[in-house]
């Protein structure tokens, strides 16, 4: 099995990098790490695992809110320590309930983040 | 002037991660690091610069090739420690030719991964 190229050691353990984009319209819903156990869960199930840097741990996206990423395609980089996941995404992927985790856009004075994303459920519903 | 959170350790020093995407079809191009002085660096002129992790320095994108990245949005995500370079790319992100860096499809048995890239310049002119 092709698998990523785990290179980077980030906060301590060997791990590769995953970006999450909406299969049909390119959107980029989120940005996580993945280690072997991750990917390998993602190719047996379809649905998106990452790694927690913080809590030393993978994850199912969506085991709690349901709100689960159905992986159609995947991408590897020129040095394959980068993929993508082009996923269909249930729900919202952000846990503060937007569609998108990168809803912030920076002010052209550099000075602010303006909220500019989707809202797409209400977090006091599912966590 | 807002900031990434720089807060992973990645290979021994702290960054923050980039994603480059079209600006125009939303096309991931490239994943990167950034430390401040290139996230610093990208504000200032406009051109994307990021961290190399294995020559420890910054770098400006396109410096030797010409291949410079125009920045003509940002977005955080959530918690900050990810953000998006929307830009305008000149000729292609990856020192392969290939317009994204993304340019490796993963097999539906998983055990290739097939060049669906659009290759936009010859390496060899150029590197």
């Amino acid at each position: 099995m092709i698998q990523p190229n785990f290179r980077h050691e980030i906060n301590g353990k060997k791990l590769a990098t995953a970006i999450a984009q909406d299969h049909e319209t390119n959107e980029i819903l989120m940005l996580a790490f993945i280690d072997e156990e991750a990917y390998k869960k993602t190719i047996e199930t379809g649905k998106a695992h990452y790694y927690s840097t913080s809590r030393d741990t993978i994850w199912f996206k969506g085991e709690e809110s349901g709100h689960i990423q159905l992986v159609k395609e995947i991408l590897f980089d020129c040095d394959k320590d980068a993929i993508i996941f082009r996923i269909e995404q249930t729900g919202g992927a952000c846990h503060t309930g937007h569609y998108s985790c990168f809803y912030q856009k920076l002010s052209d004075d550099n000075t602010t983040l303006e909220d500019v994303g989707k809202k797409v459920f209400n977090p006091d519903d599912i966590y």
